[in-house]
């Protein structure tokens, strides 16, 4: 898949896109915000080769999405935790899900679900204006880089 | 790339990504938003394959993402158009927008931006508690699906 060009993008929505990868780059993300931090963890639970596996953690790692760290237990292993960039894409994580819960499941379908810490599920992403207001896709327009002149 | 397995995910995370397709599917929705609805013009931003853009394309009016409508200008031409479902999308395209402006560009080089009516820069997407209150991702947790007994 062609994917070069957008790591100089102008849009960052393109250039994201080039940062993260792949599909199992989000999944692998989306497992180390449930607590994951093992190879061997992240290996059972998404049923991924391991050859798979370790490029994707080793994208991760070099885009500074994910650090390896001493294990937390103190033995030889090494981990693989969320860095401050890592943890920034919990947005991302989240529209994924409500987008998939509001549209993909048949009524009474069990999925996961988002809760905070009383337990109490989460409400919708909001996109505020400036001023608070909440905006939707038809109040906001993307101002493109103008041309530069040559 | 497999990927089979995620249509049936109880993850919504997983079961949005099988949908959504490839990174390239959501550049398409991206310059929906953005207002364009021809084959020709799609490609021409993208510098797709004609090939990779149709089978794109196709699989975004079967995941009900994207509709076939005539020609705004009466023309014979097909055009395509966001449904409610695309235009859902919205948060998962913003919050991918807003962490490559975060992370992905380097002090003063230009990326494009999203703005209001009134032209002012949008927020940061906000996760709001049922009651109101932002939330961080250490704030919440997935509860899983429990295991159904056999």
């Amino acid at each position: 898949m062609q994917r070069t060009g957008f790591a100089k993008a102008e849009c960052p929505v393109a250039r994201a896109l080039d940062a993260i990868g792949d599909w199992w780059s989000l999944l692998i993300v989306r497992d180390a915000f449930d607590g994951l931090r093992r190879f061997g963890d992240f290996q059972r639970n998404l049923g991924i080769a391991k050859g798979m596996l370790t490029a994707r953690l080793r994208k991760l790692v070099e885009t500074g999405v994910l650090e390896q760290v001493a294990a937390s237990d103190g033995s030889a292993y090494l981990e693989y935790a969320l860095t401050k960039r890592g943890h920034d894409l919990f947005p991302i994580v989240v529209s994924l899900r409500q987008w998939g819960e509001a549209h993909l499941y048949a009524r009474g379908e069990p999925h996961s679900v988002l809760l905070d810490h009383a337990g109490q599920a989460v409400g919708q992403l909001v996109l505020p204006s400036k001023n608070g207001k909440p905006l939707s896709w038809a109040d906001t327009k993307v101002r493109k880089v103008a041309a530069r002149r040559r």
